[in-house]
This record gives C-alpha cells, structure tokens and sequence, in this order.
C-alpha cells in the first residue's frame, strides 16, 4: 500500500461508517496531510450539511496550507448547499489533492478538477477508485436512473433452503449473522417482504441495532390479504407501504388507510407489478431497498432482472428434502448457459456462517 | 509463528504433499535443525518404504547430531519393516525432538516418546497438532474403526441446485474447479455414483490430471440397470465394483463379470445397503471414498450418518425453480433444530468459485 492509498483508504473508511446517513447525497471522506502528519479529516455526515472536504479543511485550519488534501469524490465546482469545494481547496492554499473517483455526472465531472489545475495545483485522480465506487453503488445507481438500488438479502443452508419441508426456519443462522441482517436494515431506506412473510411470521421488519433506522416496511399484497393486527400494520416504529394490483377490497383499503398505512395499486389487474414497485419507489426518493422475501418473490425480482446485489447468509448446516424450500423458487431456466452470474463475488465468515456478496449480470434477452 | 511452528509447518506443507500416495499409512513428515539451519527433509512416500524421521536423518548425516528434529506424528517404538524411529533418532545424537501429534493407537501412544525421554532427549508435543491431525483424518478414521473416510463433494450454484430443472448441469464450475476435482479423485481410493448417474452421463470417473491415480469406480445398483456399452463397464481405466441388492438378476450379473466387474450383492432384498457397502469397502481396505452422487444418493448417506466430510464447489451462479434438484434431496428433516451441522468448516477461493470444507456432527438420534 502506498502513502496515497493508506491515506485515501482513511477516507474510504471514515466515509463508509456514514453509510445510511447521508442520503439522497453520496458517502464522501476526507484526510488533510502536511509534511506527514494528518492534520485534519473529514466525512459528509447528512444532506445539506458540509462536504467532507470543507469539515477536514476547518480541523486543519492553518495548517492545512502547502499540504494534501485526500478526497474519496471529486471536489464540486457547483455552488449547491456548501459552496464550490474546489474553490475552498484552492482558497486553503493546498499544493495537491488526491482523488479516487472523478465525479459519476458526466456534465460535471472534471470541472472540480480544472478549478484546481488552473490554479496550479497538483491533481492525482484514481486512487482506490474500485473501493470508492463500489462504496457508493447505491448514489451511483440512483443519481442516474432515479430508481433503488436492490439488495437482495437470504439466509440459506449449504443446500439452499430456507425452511425445512415442514416450513420450519428458526433458526437457519446464527445470532451474529442476523445481527448483520439488522445492519443492512439500517443502511436500507426501504425493506421488501411479500404478504405470505406477514401472515406467517408477522415480523416487525425493524433494525433492531442501538439507534438503529428503521426502513421504510414495502408490502406486496396483490389481493390486500394482510391481517389488520398484523405489527406493520398497528406498531408506529417505521412506515409501512402496501403495494398491490388493480383488484382492491375498498373497504380493506380504507381500514389500511385509516391506520396511516400508504396503500399504492400499481397497473397490473391482479399482480403486483414489479417494475412499477421498483418505479414508484424511485419516484418517492427512496434510494435502496433490502427485499427479504421467499423464494418466489426473489425468482420474480431476480427474473425481471431486478436485482443488483446479493447477500447470502450461508449457514454451515444441511436440511435435505426434495420439498424443502430454497430461496429462488418460480420456475427458474433452461439451460445451464441462461444462469444469472454473479460477480466481484466475496465471502467473509460471520460468527459461525458465511456472507457472500455479488453482483448479478443479466443477459440481454432476460431483461 | 514460534520457530517450532514455522519448522513443524513445513514438515506437514511434505507430508500433505504425499496424499494418496502413502495408504494405508499416515502422512508422515520431518525437519532436522541444527544450529538454526535445516540440515534434513524427510517425508513418507509409501507404504513398506522408510518412515519420514528415517529419510531426514539420512539427508542430515552427522549434521543432525545435537540437532532437533521435528516430525509429525510421535516417532515409532515397534520393530515393523523399517525398524523404532524412535531409536534410530536416539542413536543419531539428536539433543531436542519436537512432535505434533502423539500416536492415535492408544496401546503403542507415548512409548515413541518414553524410550527418547529415557535417553535424556528433551521432548515437546502437540506443536501444530490439528493441522496435523486433520492432514490423517483419513488414516485416523481407518486406523481404529476399518471403515472408509467418505467425503461427499457436489459442485452446486448458490441456490443449493446442481442442475436446472429441465436436468442441464453442464457446466456448474469453472475449469479451476472441475480441476480440483481431479485432485480429490487422485487422493481418494474409491469414487462412488449411482447408477442413474452412469445412465444419464456416461462418466468415466477417473483423475484426469496429469500422472492421476484412478480410484475404484464404485456404482450403486439396486437392479443391475448399468448398460453394458457404459465407459466404467468397458474402459478398464479402472476397477470398477457394481453394489446391488439381493434383487439381482443372474444372466446381467455374469454378462458384468465377464468385463472383469466385481458385482457384490448387499444384504437388503431390494436396494443397496449403504451400511453395507461402507463395511464391505472397509473389509477390502478402501481407506477413503469420495461420492459424487445426485441428490437421493447424497440425502441416504447423510441420513444413516456416513458423511465424514463435505466439499462443496459453490459456483457463484443462480438458477431458480422449484423443481431445480438440489444436492440434498429425499425427505429431508422436520425441525431446524435436527438439521446437520457441519464443523471447521471453512471457505477458499477457486478460479470463480468458492470450495467450502466442513465436517458433519450428528445428533445421537439419527445414526
């Protein structure tokens, strides 16, 4: 690891600690250095608060002049909220900044950094430009498409399965993996079950972390099925969203509504429509959201090539059983060769399970 | 690492190096050091060579006087074909023996280590000892009970499945898996399929890397259904052994023998007796088998209790359906709390895929 990646990697770190807090606006950190000594960080904490970069340049005060300013997002040339960044870096009186990923808006990007060549200051780009990026793959997706990014979150058996043939599922991992569950809920904007999940386990679908965010709770109930009592319907700890079709009992609409529940039909006659979920809720701000459903909700995101992420809780334990459910049902492909890959796939063990990450690749014709 | 362990490393990294090539002894390996250079290397080859302490103290000549020597497994106290190490390492003027594993037998354990004791050789146990250990699962296992170590290896997506459901499975994993394979095969005696495997895929079942030991090729066969054109009935690449039942039908029994197959019959009247076949192999000294059986073969193991380890190829792919085969089909169990736990189980990266070790417990109920 060289200098400049040791540094930008405290950048990387101090601005992925904020992961959650500061949407819609991207994860962005900050380190000051003069003559080998840190002298002032940063990270942007919440929209409409400071750049990383101006809280690392205000610990710095004076002695932030003739040093290097290490920034995880290409300082802004723009006068939103907090100014030109680039215009305070240059006012500060730095001699370099460092930069691992150029702005992801091709009608800005570059502009932060002409304001800081022409004031003849040194401009390094492209360093851990993969861990900043991949840091905010959320703001990434989202500033461009206006739809969520899609996690889709499993806790299976080596074999797959989710519940014995029986449908028994407590508890397929342990402890500390649902701890990490709790996690992803906080650092989601929305969490997505379908109504069998509701009527079966009737979770509270909250992040049960000290100061934990709780997710805004999507339903999918295509025929409004949900139990009145039912803890997303009655409880008040997070929002809750019933998304279903064109096939809505009025009056069970109604007594949602009356609970403060947001019920939203979406085009299909007697389905929910996936894509306009995904739409609907792009269009309300809501840039992320962790779907936690069984095996044939994930089929159907998964087979309209919806996802974008996936973590898997792998427990170290065998179920068996031709019956038994596993986490991607519906009716699945062909062919060997249809397979939905995933990449930059990683594994860490957590407490006595694995964590498995990756990125599905859709093929054209599936999407 | 302590020096003892940096030197008792490399000589288990020798002795590993020898699997499937030493059955039905242990792997065996030894380091001399004198004066803090190696001045001797010895591993185990085969079975009626010299043991590993023998070779060191040949290569170390009159330099392993005053010397340590480390070795993997306590040094020997009988006179079987190469004579007591355990005496021969007196003899060579060694001041220190350092030994990670004392022997498994309980009726010779620690007279390896009285007879250096009693020559006032300073002695040190158990330096590495479970990387030791678990480098002779095999013989450990064979040694007391003469039963096969069975391993159970499927290559499967991350949804359990190891075939989509119109049954395609070409390929699951990657080259550098399938690779891997080859090299399990190699250090495994025997290999056992069911014959629905043999009919649909034709296999040849033999370690195609370059110098492979072919293991046995075992096929279960409840009723003689093997074709008599199949690659393992024709080849000759290796000896195959037809498991059948009670059921068995006299003219197809003998049209096999006269290929040079071994058909044994089982004790059951209609299907193969697992139990049976994992004493029958024991009887005949098979020490190891691997099984790359479908998902019913797998599940019937697993439920009389016969899995001693799982490898598992885990390709980051997904496939879906709820009629996809999984790796562990039949009924499966009821409660979560009855399901197989797999311990030490740990997780490498393989070319794409991910190869994932672990060991079975299992409850007393169900064995």
């Amino acid at each position: 690891m060289t200098n400049h990646e040791f540094y930008m990697d405290l950048a990387i770190q101090n601005a992925k600690a904020m992961k959650g807090q500061t949407d819609p606006n991207p994860l962005v950190g900050s380190v000051i250095v003069n003559e080998n000594r840190v002298v002032g960080i940063g990270t942007h904490l919440k929209a409409g608060e400071p750049h990383a970069e101006i809280h690392a340049l205000r610990m710095a005060g004076e002695k932030a002049r003739g040093g290097t300013i290490y920034v995880t997002l290409e300082p802004c040339s723009h006068h939103g909220r907090t100014g030109p960044c680039a215009v305070a870096i240059r006012d500060a009186g730095l001699k370099r900044v460092v930069i691992a990923t150029l702005d992801p808006n091709p009608v800005v990007s570059g502009n932060g950094v002409k304001i800081l060549e022409d004031a003849g200051i040194e401009v390094i780009v492209n360093i851990c430009e993969d861990k900043s990026r991949q840091m905010n793959e959320v703001f990434n997706k989202f500033i461009f498409q206006r739809k969520p990014f899609v996690t889709l979150k499993a806790g299976i058996t080596l074999d797959g399965k989710i519940a014995t043939h029986s449908l028994d599922s407590k508890w397929i991992t342990s402890e500390e993996a649902r701890l990490d569950v709790h996690h992803l809920r906080n650092q989601n904007m929305a969490i997505l079950v379908g109504v069998n999940t509701v009527i079966k386990d009737d979770p509270e679908l909250t992040a049960r972390i000290q100061n934990g965010r709780n997710p805004i709770r999507i339903i999918l109930d295509s025929n409004l099925r949900i139990p009145l009592h039912s803890k997303v319907v009655v409880d008040k700890h997070a929002e809750t969203w019933i998304f279903t079709s064109q096939n809505v009992d009025v009056k069970k609409e109604e007594r949602l509504l009356s609970y403060g529940i947001k019920v939203v039909r979406t085009n299909d006659a007697k389905q929910v429509n996936l894509k306009d979920v995904v739409e609907i809720l792009g269009e309300n701000l809501i840039s992320s959201i962790l779907i936690e459903g069984g095996g044939t909700i994930n089929a159907s995101f998964l087979k309209n090539g919806l996802i974008d992420k996936v973590i898997l809780y792998l427990a170290p334990k065998l179920i068996g059983g031709k019956d038994a459910p596993t986490f991607l049902e519906g009716s699945g492909i062909d062919k060997m060769r249809e397979a939905v890959e995933l990449i930059d796939s990683e594994i860490i063990k957590i407490g006595n399970d694995f964590r498995l990450t990756g990125y599905p690749i859709y093929s054209n014709e599936e999407v």
